[in-house]
C-alpha cells in the first residue's frame, strides 16, 4: 500500500483525477472524456435570457441547481440577474460562499441541520427565501429561526394536483397564511410555482392558466395585507415555457408594485435536443422574437475500441454524460488517429446514433465504411444538460480553436 | 456579487457544500439527504469475498471505478487483495496517488493525454497493468512508451460478438499478439476479459464457457512463449457471476503457475435489489456456501412535502442516488417530525414504493392512513451501488446507533 511514491503531497485532485495547466489544447494536452462549454454560445446565452426577461418587465433568478458553477453564476449576475435559485440548504451554502448574496431556494426548508445552514447564511449577510406549502413545515421553521433571534423570508409555493409539492387549492393556502401569521419569524413576501409539472392535455393553455393563478393568488394575497414586503415576489418558470409564464407575468401593475421572477436554469448552456425542441415551440409561438438559446455544453471522447463492424465502443459512460431523455448525441469526429493530418478538422457525425450507455462505455452504430481509429475523438451533445454537469467537478471552457480558457469548478 | 461576509476563506467545500465535524450523530447533525455506508455489513463483505476468492485460488483486485474510494480501496487491499482494478487512466492516477500500487486498468489506454498519466504512473513506481484489443493502439502504445523510456505490461482482451470490446476470435489474437511482439516496450502477461455482457440464452452455461475461453487462451499464449512473465494474469468477473468465473479458474495448474484475479466491485456494499438477486443465484447453485454479502449502502432523506392524500415528495433526487435499473427503494422511516419521543426507531416501509424521481425529488406511493409528516426521515437502498457513489464526493460511515464515524472521500 505505500511502496509507492506519492506524487503530489496536496493530493488536491479536480475532476477525474488530473490537475490541468491552462490554456492548453482540449485535443491533446486534456486527458479525455473532458466536459467543454463553449464561450461564444455561453455569453450569447446569458444576455439572451437577461435582455428577454427585462423584456418582460421580469426580473431573473437562474436555476443554480442546473450547473452549480460559481463561475456561472458570477457571470449570470454580472449580465444582470437579480438573484441565484437554488434547490438545496447546502447548494444555496455553496452558492453563498462563493459570493452569491440573493438565494431562492424553490424548496421547502426540511430538517434542523438543514436550518442551521440556512441560519448561518442569514447572520452572514444573505438575502435567504424558501418556499413553504405545509403547516407543519411552518411550526417547524418558525420556532427555530425564533430561537436564533433570525427573520425567515417565505414565498407560499402552489402546486398543480397530480403534480409535486405546492398548496393544491385555495384552502391550503389560507391555512398557511393562518400559520405563518402565527410565528414572528417568518415573514411572507409572495408566491412561488413551477410549471414544469404540468403534462397532457392543452398544455400550453394550462401553463397560461396556472400563471395567472400565481398572479391572482399574489395580488389577492397583497390585497388583504399579509404580504411583509414593498413589492411582493411572483415566481415561477423553468427551461422550457419560460415564454408563457414571462407573458403571465407581464402587467403594467406588477411590473411596478410587484417583484416578478423567472427562474431557468438550462437556458445558460441549452442543449441538443430536449430544450432545442423547447426553443423552437418558443420561436413557433413567437415568430417575431429575435434570436434563440444555442447549444453550448458539449462531452469530448476518444474511440476506444472497434471490436466489430458497425460498432464503436466510446470510452465515455454514465459516470460522464446525461442519458436521460436521449443517450448522448455524436456531433462531430476529429479523426487525430485516423487521419492525423487531417486531425482537427471534425466531420459531422450527428447521422451516427448511440445505441446503449454503461457506466464508462458509449456504444455508437456508424456506417461499416467509415474511415475511424481507436484514438479519435467525438464531440457529443446531450439531451437536458442538468445531469451532465453533476458528473464533472469542473467544466472546461473553451474558444473556438478549442483551446481551454478556464476550468469552472462545480460544488454538488 | 460581493457584498457577503464569506464564510470560510478556503471555500474548501465538501459534497453538497457542508463541512461535517466528525464523530456526530446522523440523524440531527448531518444535512440531509446523506449518502450513508453501514460499517458492519462493510466489513463482513470485504471479508467474505476475499475469503471466497482465496477458496478458489484465485487473487482479487476489486474494482475501484465502483466506488472510487481510496479509504474503500485501503481496507480492500488491507483485507488481502493483490490489487485495486479501475477503468480510466485519471482513476489509476486518483487510486495511485492515495497510495494504490497495483493498478489493473480494465481498458484500452487511448490518447496521449491519458498515456501521459500512465507514463508518469509506472515512472513513479506503479505496477500498471491495460488491455490492448487492437493492432491500432498497440502500435499507439509502443512508440508512445519506447520514447519515454518505459515498460507496459498488456493484457489481451477477450470479448464476445454483440458485446463490448475484445477480440471476437483467435485470428484478431494471433493479429494482436503478432503487432505487440513488434513493440519492444510492450509486455504481453496476460489475459483479460468481462463476462458480465453475456446476456440471453443459458447465461451460465454461456459465462462457464467464456471462463473457459479465457483460460485455454492464457494457456495457449503461455505455451507459445509470447507471454513475458512468471506466472501470467488471467482474469474477468463482475459482480454477478463471479463464483462461475471462479470455478472456471479454479485449477490446480493455474492455482501454481498462473495469477488468476477477480475482479467484483460493487460486492463491497452490495445493494438492496439487483445484486441482492445475483446473489441469490450464487447461493442457488451453491447451497453450501457459507454466509453471503449483505447490503451496506444507504442514503437517507428528508420527507419534502405531503401534498396529497397517498404522496410523499421526499427531499432526494438523481443527483443524490442511482435510479437505474430500479427507483430508489424505500427500507425505513424514522419519525423524527411525527413522533419525536420514538423519533429513533424507524418503521419498515419496504411495502412502499417510488413511481417517479426527478433531479431533486423523489415521488413516494404511501399508504393514505400513514403517520408521516414533513420531516421524517427515510432510509433508500439501491439497486446497483455504482451510480449512487459517483452523486458523492464523501460517503458517511456509521455504527449501528447512526453516529458517522469517518467520511469516505470520493475521487470521480
Amino acid at each position: 500500500m505505500n511502496e509507492a511514491t506519492p506524487l503530489t503531497s496536496s493530493s488536491v485532485l479536480p475532476q477525474k483525477g488530473t490537475p490541468l495547466a491552462i490554456p492548453c489544447k482540449l485535443l491533446g494536452d486534456v486527458p479525455l472524456p473532458a466536459a467543454v462549454i463553449h464561450e461564444a454560445p455561453l455569453a450569447h446565452n446569458l444576455a439572451w435570457m437577461q435582455r428577454f426577461a427585462e423584456a418582460h418587465g421580469a426580473r431573473l433568478a437562474p436555476h443554480g441547481k442546473t450547473t452549480m458553477a460559481p463561475a456561472l453564476f458570477r457571470r449570470q449576475l454580472e449580465a444582470g440577474a437579480w438573484g441565484i435559485t437554488l434547490a438545496t440548504a447546502s447548494q444555496c451554502r455553496a452558492a453563498f460562499v462563493h459570493g452569491v448574496r440573493r438565494l431562492l431556494m424553490a424548496n421547502q426548508l426540511v430538517g434542523e441541520a438543514n436550518m442551521g445552514i440556512v441560519a448561518e447564511l442569514i447572520e452572514g449577510g444573505a438575502d435567504y427565501y424558501c418556499v413553504v406549502d405545509s403547516v407543519e413545515n411552518v411550526g417547524q421553521l418558525g420556532p427555530f429561526f425564533a430561537a436564533r433571534g433570525l427573520e425567515l423570508q417565505v414565498l407560499i409555493e402552489l402546486g398543480v394536483t397530480g403534480g409535486r409539492c405546492g398548496c393544491r387549492d385555495a384552502i391550503q393556502v389560507e391555512a398557511l397564511v393562518a400559520a405563518i401569521a402565527e410565528q414572528p419569524a417568518l415573514r411572507l413576501v409572495g408566491v412561488e410555482g413551477y410549471e414544469g409539472m404540468i403534462a397532457g392535455g392543452d398544455e400550453v393553455a394550462a401553463v397560461r392558466a396556472y400563471g395567472e393563478r400565481l398572479v391572482d393568488t399574489v395580488r389577492a394575497l397583497h390585497a388583504s395585507g399579509v404580504l411583509a414586503c414593498e413589492a411582493p415576489i411572483v415566481t415561477a418558470s423553468g427551461s422550457k415555457w419560460f415564454d408563457l409564464i414571462a407573458e403571465a407575468f407581464d402587467e403594467a401593475e406588477l411590473r411596478e408594485h410587484y417583484t416578478p421572477v423567472l427562474r431557468p436554469g438550462c437556458y445558460v448552456v441549452h442543449d441538443h435536443k430536449l430544450y432545442a425542441g423547447a426553443m423552437a415551440d418558443v420561436k413557433a409561438r413567437h415568430p417575431h422574437l429575435e434570436g434563440e438559446l444555442q447549444p453550448a455544453l458539449e462531452v469530448f471522447a476518444h474511440v476506444q475500441s472497434l471490436p466489430e463492424p458497425g460498432l464503436a465502443i466510446i470510452a465515455l459512460g454514465k459516470r460522464d454524460i446525461g442519458h436521460e431523455p436521449d443517450l448522448p448525441l455524436p456531433l462531430r469526429l476529429y479523426p487525430l488517429a485516423s487521419q492525423p493530418e487531417a486531425g482537427m478538422v471534425p466531420a459531422d457525425v450527428t447521422a451516427w446514433h448511440t445505441t446503449h450507455i454503461m457506466d464508462q462505455h458509449v456504444f455508437l452504430a456508424i456506417p461499416q465504411d467509415t474511415p475511424i481509429a481507436v484514438g479519435d475523438v467525438i464531440a457529443f451533445g446531450t439531451s437536458h444538460p442538468c445531469l451532465t454537469f453533476d458528473k464533472w467537478r469542473q467544466l472546461l471552457l473553451v474558444d473556438d480553436t478549442l483551446t481551454v480558457k478556464e476550468a469552472l469548478a462545480t460544488y454538488f
